[in-house]
């Protein structure tokens, strides 16, 4: 079947299983691992699209539940698509809302056909299905949507999760089969299975049966240790085709993104960026950095001595302190800009790392660096 | 005396008492009539300097009361003054901190020393004097620094207006002999008398001695009608040197802006444009628009249909209302960007028409178009 997102396969890193490629989309081509700023309701909190594209995002995810709600996906699609609504030119990811419903929403019901459930904002009852988050994904008309799935919590019975993937599987197909534009938008399938061996291999198994263009590994970062999220990654992305793309769901810690892509992740995203950045927390080379902290009320160097971006290159952190402690948005643009383009950076180093077959070596010395070897080391 | 500020005068207008002119700073050049965005802070509330700069805003206004309670005029001294803090390389005024003294904060008891209050962010007793205000300004290293003077509210009594504008003319005093940076910080008189033409004669007279390079209209914009503030521009303009820059402080509604310029004022700032953005609030070539409104959902036309802006030319009324109605930042930063413009750009007409001799036709389209010739027509 041919598709409109397709992954190339460059390099595989001599050192890890990570893996260096492109992602082919019809809004453009980005190099993985890539890590996605989230869009939530059509923007990336505080920046503009023009930023996002000057720190070299080539492709964001936004959210199918929240655009959904508001302003409607009718009304995006009037517009002409969230690309056009938004003003970004390269790729799109929109999740299936399946996690909102279960995160955000009061009163859920599960059943075969979907879920019932109150939504967030003003408790009205509505019903999600697959047919229905890929009818709104059509709407919003990204370049990959998501499989409408189930993602349990941690730590979830195994005879539930059972039930859970299967039912996962049969909405997959549905989801395949409600596809309006399957000429411009693919979808991933999104393999569950929780932290168990068995039921991972299960649930890839009837996935990658229907030969979707790429898959995600779902239901993790819910909870569980990461440990125990690495073992789950080791045992499942084999289970996944070589050529496709693989994406870890809800991901965006420095740490988990090199130990993710080095169990052959190739897409993440998360909200921790930018969400850290709003409450003034950065991301630095040498680890977190809490901007309202009085030590730096006189310290007149950059957020991150080592950091290149625009950001770093023109402001203080005395400025970005007194930005932030006086609750003024241009403080928030700024550490999220900051925490941003560090991640997108780091990944272009992973890829550096990948292509040079020194993957491991990469995160020795960036794990030290960061303090992330540490005893004590806060993970963010 | 030399001066680090110089006004030069390049054409009056044939058709009302409008001046074109340019201001030297320095920090570069600006064409007159101009207006100046407020950045209380060390910030235009949600805006970049790049930004600043892409819309032609050639001089901003920042508040020395609020920098000095935070973060400090040592800690922006430090930095390399206010330029180097917030990487503004252009023209800076800040004002002397008396306005905010008399509108912000608590139980202020004025004597012929200065004023002593308490702060409106956490009641600590404070004593702000000429000598004091000018000391932070020095600090802050604007290009343009207010003398420190009573801005009395309206009504005011008449023996009141002449304690205080005397009082106002020692203080003016003091703050030139305060200013330890005269090669490079120029410092405006402010006229005071409130509504009474001999008052704002006996003011003028008393700082026009004193030679400022420029002379602020104090004390308008203070609740008055407008039509009052109008007539006292016109027999107060007529008071201060030809070939000094005349500025307007607290004014910043389109027509105020073209009757102040009609009057020969030069420089004008408010937090208006900014202030209403914050609430979804546009200025356009047709009046008003409140984005928030319901009718804009399915709008997809820009703001302001007559307007070449970034905001205009990439987003919709729905994708604005959008993230107003979702309190997201970017749309406050699109809707700031826009009034900015407008503004910038409304006065940029100004000097062209100053230029055209046709000021005051220019005044009468302008006027019937957004709707402040109709009875009912809402001021900002």
């Amino acid at each position: 079947m041919t598709t409109p997102v397709t992954y190339e396969l460059i390099k595989e890193c001599g050192q890890t299983g990570a893996r260096l490629g492109k992602l082919h989309t019809p809004h453009g081509t980005f190099d993985t691992p890539m890590f996605m700023p989230v869009g939530t309701l059509a923007t990336v909190k505080t920046m503009s699209p023009e930023e996002l594209k000057a720190m070299g995002a080539g492709v964001i995810l936004s959210n199918t539940y929240h655009l959904w709600l508001r302003p409607g996906e009718d009304i995006v699609e009037e517009a002409g698509g969230l690309h056009r609504f938004m003003n970004w030119d390269q790729g799109i990811l929109t999740d299936s809302g399946g996690f909102q419903v279960f995160s955000l929403s009061d009163l859920r019901e599960i059943t075969e056909e979907g879920v019932h459930f109150r939504n967030h904002l003003n408790g009205e009852k509505l019903f999600l299905t697959p047919e229905k988050s890929i009818h709104v994904q059509n709407a919003l008309g990204s370049d990959i949507m998501m499989a409408f799935d189930e993602c349990p919590p941690f730590p979830a019975e195994r005879e539930y999760l059972i039930d859970s993937l299967e039912r996962t599987s049969r909405w997959a197909e549905r989801c395949l089969a409600a596809n309006k534009h399957p000429d411009r938008q693919a979808i991933f399938g999104i393999v569950q299975g929780g932290v168990y061996e068995d039921l991972r291999k299960r649930s890839a198994e009837a996935l990658t049966s229907l030969d979707f263009p790429g898959y995600a590994v779902g239901g993790l970062s819910v909870g569980e240790p990461k440990h125990l999220m690495y073992e789950a990654l080791e045992y499942t992305t084999p289970l996944l085709p070589t050529h496709k793309p693989r994406y870890l769901m809800g991901v965006g810690s420095p740490d988990a993104l090199i130990e993710g892509a080095i169990r052959g992740i190739d897409m993440f995203d998360c909200v921790l960026p930018t969400r850290i950045a709003r409450n003034g927390t950065c991301m630095t080379s040498e680890g977190r950095l809490v901007i309202r902290n009085a030590k730096f009320a006189r310290d007149f160097r950059p957020i991150d001595e080592d950091c290149d971006c625009h950001v770093c290159q023109t402001y203080s952190r005395a400025y970005i302190r007194h930005l932030v402690k006086s609750n003024e948005t241009f403080g928030f643009r700024l550490t999220t800009y900051h925490n941003l383009h560090f991640l997108i950076k780091l990944m272009e180093r992973v890829r550096e790392a990948i292509r040079e077959d020194r993957l491991n070596d990469f995160k020795e010395e960036f794990f030290e660096r960061y303090g992330f070897n540490q005893p004590n080391a806060k993970n963010f």
